[in-house]
């Protein structure tokens, strides 16, 4: 892509223009949007004037929301006004919802008084709701057409719609229906009812679901698009397959980002700025690390208490092993939580299977806590044998019960993670909190706690005391 | 879905078999098949024979392989026969990967010659390539064709196809010449020719191109199926927007597996035995506690060092310091190497912008890294007025300068983990390594050592030695 910029750049230095629209015209709006932001700034109205209308409707929509801004604010009137009227609604809405207001201003006034009403309307339902994401630009269908009449009707109206993939079927009160597909209509005799002819069994949602649920309903039904109806079952929008594609990517990049403690947010990384990412990433790292006093307090206390007890070699050697305890449990809590969380996401987990997560959980948990049980010990015995017997000064048993102590703390830590990690967040989703949030930091935080607990407690009563 | 599945069970217990055939064709197919897994394995049978053939072949597709598989074992040859006939190839190719072999040859022997040649030659693309997931079944035009000729052949064949939406165009020796979609095809006159009609600027891809690649230049480009041709440009399938949803869900949960260090498996959590889970998640835990071997050494051994030259309150602070240190330099590596994995599996950061990433990190941890170092401190001025005045014996010096030596390794612990958070991944990606295997846990182990030895440094430095 940077050579093609460099090419484009050199080419409107020496105003090459026809040569400049022959290759624009060659390539896909999304290919274009992301050429316009390798390029200066300064050149994208130049370029962008010599796309055709409708390539030039289809760019805009892919481009980053600052460049639309800039090219907005370039844009005479009239060409303002004739791009407009070549998005469809949902896209209209989109960069409105991303402006700044006098230029929100400047769409609205030049859009006609019918798209601006729409948008108006639009723009009230909530963001992530199935009103903010749908279009209405579908194609309607009565009961009481016939094919060759609803052809007619697809003719005189489809190419203003997103799809005539699927055209809906409503009563005479808006109601929906049911819906019919392009394939259905094409393969059947014209004189054919469309009542007759419309699959009524239809999956449809409503403006206020959430568009993640709305999505992963596209998916799971394979559908290319979902009607969207209001309270009393009128069809207000529908939601394409390609806004839900969109919703799936964000929402599992936003699940990522919370997995991380990071707080999401809904622009490409390099199109982010350093002080919005640092905001995006600080509140977790502070929470977590003031959170890591309930460790300090709890280690402090107990070397205290170990320094009474035990020579200084066992001490350090149960200090030294903190670290390893404490990130086994937290990739063990970890891997149950993330693959609960993923599984609640794509809606394979419900509330309903708690106690089947936690008695697999469970399982999984003996067979890998007395794995790692086991090689820890088998790991504690080698070191013992290659350095370890020096600063023991070949004193054996105390070795071996501090070998006995973090394996059995180890196991113990192993268990309780995947408990954790497994029903916290299934219970998070139940009470109403983000499952996601959950995960990672904040039970790794519980588990560290916990672990040393468990380390210390099991220390002081095996390991003997000093003599 | 329980409730339903009690009332369905007792329905089947009292032979209601009108009825149960009643509810099931109000049904949608994912919904059946999440029925059927609902209920006892041996009622499968007697409920699939009650569906209409269609709906039959549609929840076939949509359910588990283990009930594929002990559905095909109850069918009579003609019934398997019926479902196979139904089926679409890439489906078709779908469950014959999952079954074992006197399954599969059961199944091709049932499927017509042209179906089994069909399914032979697609079973030989590699996983997770286009070739694996396309379809054969799509409608190909010639230029030569009328808008009339066209939608004749689509009345004809149009049945059989698994979309219609788009009509793929190719020149006598079958090369893609371009596409036309259903849509241009109702709006056009009847007497108009497909090559002028077509749009020749079409994007395709190989079979031997990644299903990820794919899918992504599906959900870039907003299309509904993407064009698959062979090496010598001649169409050989479709790849329709369905399979590609799937792809992307099934990718995005394959990197939050890698980031929580398991092994990705593709079967639902619920749905896979508990000594499978055990298989993918063990081998990552065990090579991360050994590797903590590194941790242990150096904290025994400064541990060991400090014993000689800090009064013990003094090495207790230190080591109490460190779970926050290690979890700390954790979560900060964790958000910057997520957010450029995730950057990477979206095609948004190249290896080009390295760079770019670097350079935007490192301030991200110049603002972070001073954060963290103040409010440590503040938190450690608070803790040291709170309580641990008391352990120091009022002695404010040793504690002050402890309080610098922690937010000093604690900004560069940030830094460090930054750094190696946002590249590690990026040349991991260039060198052929999955990015996503390179996250969490392995950049924390790697950080956890960094960290300690920058603490004890500087400990020793800067702590003054036992009086």
């Amino acid at each position: 892509m940077a050579n093609l910029a460099t090419a484009i750049t050199s080419l409107i230095e020496s105003k090459k223009y026809g040569t400049l629209r022959d290759i624009l015209v060659t390539m896909n709006a999304a290919d274009i949007a992301a050429l316009f932001e390798d390029l200066e700034p300064e050149f994208l109205p130049r370029l962008f004037r010599l796309l055709p209308k409708e390539l030039a409707a289809d760019t805009f929509v892919e481009m980053e929301s600052d460049s639309q801004e800039l090219l907005i604010k370039g844009f005479s009137d009239s060409e303002l006004k004739e791009v407009i009227d070549e998005l469809y609604i949902d896209d209209a809405v989109d960069i409105v919802e991303e402006m700044p207001a006098n230029v929100v201003k400047r769409i609205l006034a030049q859009a006609d008084p019918d798209t601006r009403k729409l948008i108006n309307e639009l723009l009230k339902y909530p963001d992530d709701s199935a009103g903010s994401i749908m279009t209405t630009e579908y194609v309607e269908l009565r009961p009481t057409f016939t094919v060759e009449d609803a052809i007619k009707t697809i003719r005189r109206t489809g190419i203003d719609k997103e799809t005539i993939n699927i055209c809906y079927v409503t009563r005479a009160d808006r109601t929906l229906y049911g819906f019919v597909t392009i394939r259905r209509l094409i393969l059947s005799q014209p004189d054919v009812l469309i009542g007759d002819l419309a699959e009524t069994n239809v999956i449809s949602c409503t403006t206020m679901d959430d568009q993640e649920t709305v999505a992963q309903t596209l998916s799971k039904y394979d559908l290319i698009a979902l009607p969207v109806v209001d309270g009393e079952n009128r069809l207000v929008g529908i939601v394409t397959v390609d806004d839900a594609i969109d919703v799936l990517q964000e929402e599992a990049t936003e699940d990522i980002e919370k997995m991380a403690a990071i707080t999401p947010s809904d622009k490409p990384y390099l199109k982010t700025g350093v002080f919005s990412l640092y905001i995006h990433r600080i509140p977790w790292l502070c929470i977590l690390m003031v959170a890591a006093i309930f460790t300090e307090l709890v280690i402090n206390h107990f070397s205290n208490l170990m320094s009474v007890q035990f020579q200084s070699f066992i001490s350090a050697m149960l200090l030294a092993c903190i670290p390893m305890l404490m990130d086994t449990g937290g990739n063990a809590g970890n891997q149950a939580s993330v693959t609960v969380i993923r599984g609640i996401s794509l809606g394979e987990i419900e509330f309903k299977d708690l106690p089947r997560v936690i008695f697999k959980e469970w399982r999984i948990s003996l067979l890998a806590g007395a794995t790692l049980a086991v090689v820890n010990f088998g790991k504690m015995m080698m070191m013992y044998a290659i350095t370890y017997h020096n600063s023991f000064n070949n004193q054996f048993t105390p070795y071996l019960l501090i070998a006995v102590t973090v394996s059995i703390a180890l196991c113990c830590t192993v268990f309780l993670a995947k408990f954790i990690g497994c029903s916290l967040p299934i219970l998070a989703k139940k009470i109403g909190f983000d499952p996601a949030v959950m995960a990672g930091p904040f039970i790794t935080t519980i588990v560290d706690v916990t672990s040393l607990l468990i380390l210390f407690g099991l220390a002081l009563m095996l390991v003997p005391k000093m003599v």
